[in-house]
């Protein structure tokens, strides 16, 4: 990648995963929708993605796009998800088009596919002994309204690719928490995303050659319930942690203790 | 059906084609955007879908919602179907459920599946003799921003459904000509929907059991991509129409001549 990464929602989790992890390994640009708290090591704006404006300065001179901003609360009310991830991602897509950006990943949600965890299937399928596995082909069943503008900016993605040619990468984040998983909490168990593999998988994608994809960006999770093959074999994608390496108490325990 | 059917978008094509066809058979409650030109013989309000009073009194009392309603445009504007299409389907979910609405016929789009008419399997694919087939298990690849609005539609639905248990059935209409099939013109032959199988497969939606559902709307053309089976198998669909069976003098042929 010769020419900087935009990266928007800069200040939220995933990106300080991301800026944490491979900060060293791209020149960044980074994109704020309130101004950071201290001075970033990277060169950054101030916006907001409904802006056009802000928008357009955003991926002036860019590469490739990590686009993580938008409201990030599943229980989100509709008017901001349709304003702020909707509208946004759209905006975002259209300006990144017109300034022959190549490259743009999507942070996508687990929250696109949350209604396939019915009664019926949970919790035995947040378990390593059920084969209950959703690989990225599936329909989208949000389990809210979040997760409903998380699978529209999927569709805008499919979109952008067909009629501009821009490559998309979908990464459907799962839980991500820093330092160890969820603790009594199998769903963030089984969907656990580290750190570091958050950091890796958002390398992968800036890296690897496709042209539409829809993965999974979990660890590699004895639990799981998604498939991270898709990302394994497209993206070149390799996971370092799993949920099944911690007890309880917060210690690393042996894998094989 | 006791209970009356809300039909939004009452004065557009599709809208006439089920009261044209079905008029008789339901009773009615219709929904324009505009005052009806000629006084409609079924009870009817004005209102705009956007509008959450609007909304909340077209679903008042009715038993089920063919919703119709949005720009019909396959070139409309970002900002319209947004506004129109997305949001307006959500308000008359959110209103349909709250009312205790059972059952939900959204009017989805041949769009919302467009860009897999690609250069390379095009022109064929619009042939009999090919064999590429849709059957609505497929993610969306929408060819316009109004078949990204019909896609979220279908999504809004999942959660819909998904959430509150409405049944759910997505239609995604082909090409609706009255009379005749659309001439010179391959694609809308392979679409074509006739006016009295539009009003048919309503029917069948308005009277079919199901849960959530997403079938090709069209007439039993011999050219086809989409695949009719699902609307046959779970609705009882039984098109009378075929687009081979006209000729380009609009004369009615023989279905062996």
């Amino acid at each position: 990648m010769d020419e900087p990464v935009l990266l928007t929602g800069a200040g939220g989790a995933v990106g300080q995963a991301i800026l944490e992890g491979i900060g060293d390994a791209y020149e960044w640009k980074l994109m704020f929708h309130s101004p950071p708290a201290e001075e970033p090591d990277h060169e950054y704006l101030v916006g907001d993605v409904i802006t056009a404006e802000d928008v357009e300065a955003a991926v002036e001179g860019v590469g490739a796009v990590i686009h993580l901003a938008g409201d990030p609360r599943p229980e989100a009310p509709w008017d901001s998800v349709l304003s702020n991830n909707i509208d946004g991602t759209k905006k975002m897509y259209e300006a990144a088009v017109e300034a022959g950006v190549e490259k743009f990943v999507y942070a996508s949600s687990n929250h696109a596919v949350g209604a396939f965890e019915t009664d019926r299937r949970t919790p035995e399928m947040y378990r390593s002994d059920d084969d209950f596995l959703l690989d990225g082909t599936e329909l989208p069943r949000p389990g809210n309204l979040y997760g409903v503008s998380k699978a529209t900016g999927e569709v805008l993605g499919r979109y952008y690719h067909d009629e501009y040619g821009i490559d998309v990468c979908n990464i459907r984040i799962g839980n991500l928490t820093r330092g160890h998983p969820p603790i009594d909490y199998e769903r963030g168990q089984a969907m656990w995303l580290s750190y570091r593999d958050c950091a890796n998988i958002h390398a992968c994608a800036l890296d690897a050659d496709y042209d539409f994809e829809i993965v999974y960006g979990i660890s590699d999770n004895d639990r799981k319930y998604y498939s991270i093959q898709r990302a394994k074999d497209v993206l070149g994608y390799d996971p370092q942690d799993n949920s099944a390496h911690f007890d309880g108490e917060d210690r690393v325990v042996e894998p094989d203790a």
